[in-house]
């Protein structure tokens, strides 16, 4: 179980297998975010239809409602969801930073109010895997601090804060069929991203997450940290890029050794009307789309394309019908999952690194990044 | 073309099949409604899925938006809207005379304002049958006044208006690959209704629809309409009951004879979380289905009841995601095809008859009548 197996390798963008208990995964593999226990405007079959392999769920959320004591007693979160493949959860931590109003935060843990009805609760590391137990997920998320990338004295603090929680997460395991994965914090800092990163590997989890990342600082930044970070990183295990991205940070995460993705872009962006096109970030509701009778995209498989035209799209749109943010959630999804299924083709036959312009370019303007990880 | 073929009969309740240019309807048969070229927050494939035949949408609606000429323009509502199968239309007149604001009623037509944005509107027989040629439905209708059932004036008055609307209407279509069916009108009045019969079987329309009906009057009082109506039509073409309905008014309608039904009632109940069941409607967002790890209906063969548990419906809608609304979408439209396919065999087995009094318990207390045809 667990197995991570690197088949090819150009520079360092790495494609290959990483087995759970619900089924192999090929990486890289974005997973579609399904916060609350489902993938919003879409049934588990039209997920797996996407050609989908991974889903995350989000602790913070299903510890709130429906409460993961009640997961864990009608069978966990692949049965509750009826996804009978992998999945991941996060440890709830970016939530509890993001989302709630945060009280304390001290060397134990953090207390924090609920922001649906302002309850007070506290996670700890133990806490949150032990909430994470409940659900069940294949792969599990060590409990970590997302400070304020421009407060480097916070920063700091709280790295090293997550060291201490990654430990403790570790030392709460109890279930041998969950991969439980450090997170390599340290902001926009070289050094502290350097420092946490050597730590993060030191502890030897069966792969490793890199957060703190897409939550506001530039392209740029981004990719200086993952320049020091994935080379300190062990090579035979799989590397998580959390609440990553649009097509272009796909592409460049991959491109610096990335494996594993997930981000709610899609979805949130099929929810503003918006389709990721080779032409670029379309607006259906747009007035121009009006008789056009092109798909969406006219090389894209999905269910969406294959059936529908611009105009019925922006007419759902317009009407407003749900069935408008389905059919755009479909295609989101499908435009990345379809993205990473070719990128794990170059990678086999070895054209990747020459074909990274050229997809830079095709993808170009396609989305801004989202901020955040949660819908 | 538009061949019926009665193929059994119990009693007054007939089984057989009406051919389409989109393929043939097994009858009895219950139609969804997809207003806007859409049955609300499903795919044409669930929709498929679902074993429905026959969808009907709204010329009104899609008058309005995105206009008949641009549906024309792409190819028709088939096309359109990606439903090979047949498809209805009605005329119009009921949502002009529910929805919009009616100016003014005149032997021509009617004018009126759109319910969207207050812009003027004038709708005549002919004008409707234009617009339906432009959506290109298999079955359309002749356009009609819906008055109000307790106004006995006006109810004769537009009921001898209909009359002169289904000649004109008659007259105006052009589309040989569409059955233009005529509307009984005449309010709660058995008179009124006779005569009504009589007039619009008197056209030799290739079906014959009942309009006016599940609009307010009680059950008894519909009851009574449809006895006095349904044994002066012509036994040799199918039957449409406009707007109709709950499980208990689609046994009742099959035992007077109907054969087609179309209600918006089970996606506005889902939209509301209410679920058809064996037990009764069910409210799915009750604390008591929190942890009930049934299905919605055991005995169900759709999607929702052969995956997903009460539990996990109910934390989608307390959750307030989309997906509730397609899985309850999808078990209350199936419940009711399900009931139309069960009854068309104990037509064929000749236990219809004696099977009412079960049906009709088995459903009770299953839904209250929907007011109107339109979502």
């Amino acid at each position: 179980m667990f197995d991570f197996t690197i088949t090819a390798k150009n520079n360092r963008a790495r494609t290959g297998t990483f087995s759970t208990p619900h089924g192999t995964l090929q990486t890289p593999v974005f997973a579609p975010v399904g916060t609350q226990a489902a993938v919003k405007a879409l049934t588990p079959a039209q997920v797996a239809d996407l050609g989908a392999s991974l889903v995350l769920s989000n602790t913070y959320h299903l510890y709130l409602r429906p409460g993961d004591d009640l997961v864990a007693e009608l069978g966990g979160l692949h049965r509750f969801m009826r996804w009978p493949h992998p999945m991941l959860t996060d440890s709830g931590g970016f939530q509890v930073f993001s989302l709630s109003q945060t009280l304390k935060v001290d060397e134990d843990g953090v207390t924090f109010k609920s922001h649906i009805d302002g309850s007070g609760h506290r996670f700890t590391p133990e806490k949150s895997i032990r909430i994470q137990e409940n659900l069940g997920a294949d792969i599990i998320m060590a409990f970590d601090e997302c400070a304020d990338p421009n407060d480097h004295a916070y920063i700091k603090d709280a790295m090293e804060r997550t060291h201490r929680w990654a430990e403790r997460s570790l030392k709460a395991k109890r279930r041998a069929d969950q991969a439980l994965f450090g997170i390599v914090q340290g902001g926009i800092d070289l050094d502290l991203r350097a420092a946490s990163a050597e730590f993060i590997a030191s502890l030897d989890t069966p792969g490793i997450a890199i957060g703190g990342l897409s939550v506001g600082e530039t392209k740029d930044e981004m990719h200086a940290m993952l320049d020091v970070v994935t080379p300190l990183l062990p090579e035979n295990k799989p590397r998580y890029l959390m609440g990553v991205g649009t097509p272009e940070d796909i592409i460049d995460g991959i491109a610096r050794g990335i494996d594993i993705f997930d981000c709610v872009l899609p979805t949130r962006l099929a929810r503003h009307h918006a389709a990721f096109s080779p032409e670029g970030r379309l607006n259906m509701m747009n007035a121009i789309f009006s008789r056009d009778e092109r798909p969406i995209d006219e090389d894209c498989d999905c269910y969406a394309c294959k059936n529908f035209t611009r105009a019925y799209i922006r007419h759902l749109i317009v009407a407003k019908e749900l069935l408008a943010g389905t059919l755009l959630s479909i295609h989101n999804l499908r435009a990345l999952i379809q993205l990473v299924e070719d990128i794990r083709g170059y990678i086999a036959d070895g054209t990747f690194d020459k074909k990274v312009p050229m997809l830079l370019k095709q993808w170009k303007n396609n989305a801004n990044r989202g901020i955040g990880n949660s819908e």
